[in-house]
């Protein structure tokens, strides 16, 4: 075991418990993308159980965006059904902690503020389709830069639940023309993990007028013989929960995510080896 | 407009809009099978808000035999999410009342029984995979022999949610062994339709003693050559019902659905033609 705070490039050739130690204890902060490869990573809403039947009713109305992979019992912090050894309140390697919708403190770890009445929710992302991308040979410009993904409000509007609404976010990855019905079947493999594309053109049509100005992320050029390519994208519940201002609300830092035990290549219920 | 009580044979040939007519005005109260054929049709349970988050987390921790298409409103008895006009209250054919997890009762319409904290359920069902099944050339037996697929508790356990638990229940169809991988790849396609089939082979080693008594429908024999084949079955939350026990609980009689206005080919978040 590592004895000083491991550096990304250490952690990223470790297996995932080795990953989860260094995380839970404090040691590691920073972003997972890349890391314990192969198992899937969550974005991360925590609510109290007041809310909880709302959110869960929008997460099933927006799945693109808000594809659901666990929801943890009220106020139990071990969330069983993404793996045997998985507390919500330590393994997340950054929180975001919202006050009435508004950003309060960012912590490493949420014993100190985890409640009886809290429900934790894991919602896929998109590390795992782009994983896929990759291994099948796609270059994924943001990656190659170093940068983020950029992302905007759309003009589609999720359906609401309750006091969550608001706009689909899409995430933009620009590609060749030629690429996009390969890069359509790999993703729609991955329902959990905001699945297909939902849009490819003109960004004008779904209510983009700067490609140039992501409303989050990086500016990322598409050029010439590319077509912008847009996913539902995880930041849609952040946007959903601003407009509810919850009283408190608690979830991963971006792309400081949850890395849970179940495999990319997902499902959930498989009974026996037949179903492969 | 028919002004009497309509046959199966005659509603049979009408579109959903009469379909739904005579359902409502309670002049239709029979099994929807082969009705307004192309639209979902779903199985519903309606139960107390306070019950509501618990039996949601049951149906998202299992996804195969509780596969959840519409989740209400509290107090809404209007289900947007299943069409412009569809009323829960009245637009199933039937519906079982079950008081502290009995059978109270059935009654072709709930408007006096309709309460403020009701929360409506819609899950998909098997007819959409039989559909697609028979249209692919697949024979079915138990609709050949007019008679209800055989269903059998298994010993497979649902993840249990708060009162919500026990064994996963399967339908079985006999297959000729030739036949399955077909089966399955079509089956996928109906994530919210139960899906593809969760095991084939000696129904010993799923907990099935004697394929010749099933716990729920009628005997279907497995000829010389053929392979049972099961999949997870709509029934199972219908037992975790019965033990969680709950003051009042309304479902769907058996086969008596609720027909949607979603075509089977479902795709629930389409944003444009682009996607299909």
């Amino acid at each position: 075991m590592l004895s000083v705070a491991p550096t990304y490039e250490t952690l990223k050739v470790q297996p995932l418990d080795a990953v989860r130690h260094q995380i839970r204890a404090g040691h590691y902060t920073a972003h997972t993308a890349g890391l314990a490869n192969g198992f899937l990573q969550t974005n991360v809403v925590i609510l109290p159980q007041r809310l909880a039947l709302d959110f869960m009713r929008f997460c099933q109305r927006n799945p693109r965006p808000c594809p659901l992979v666990g929801v943890s019992d009220t106020g139990h912090p071990l969330m069983a059904m993404l793996g045997g050894d998985i507390d919500i309140r330590t393994d997340v390697p950054r929180y975001n902690v919202y006050r009435n919708g508004t950003s309060a403190e960012q912590v490493t770890d949420i014993r100190q503020l985890w409640r009886d009445d809290f429900v934790a929710f894991a919602l896929g992302c998109s590390f795992t389709f782009e994983h896929a991308l990759m291994r099948a040979g796609h270059r994924l410009r943001h990656i190659e830069n170093n940068s983020t993904v950029p992302m905007f409000r759309t003009n589609r509007d999720t359906v609401r639940a309750g006091p969550f609404g608001g706009s689909t976010v899409g995430s933009m990855r620009s590609l060749p023309k030629s690429e996009i019905p390969a890069v359509r079947d790999i993703c729609a493999r991955y329902p959990h993990a905001h699945g297909a594309p939902v849009y490819w053109g003109d960004p004008a049509e779904i209510g983009i007028s700067d490609i140039a100005r992501p409303d989050w992320g990086d500016p990322t050029p598409v050029n010439e013989g590319e077509v912008p390519v847009f996913w539902a994208c995880g930041v849609t519940p952040q946007v959903a929960l601003e407009k509810a201002s919850p009283e408190i609300c608690i979830t991963h830092t971006p792309g400081h995510m949850l890395i849970t035990e179940i495999k990319d290549e997902y499902d959930q219920e498989k009974w026996s080896e037949q179903e492969r």
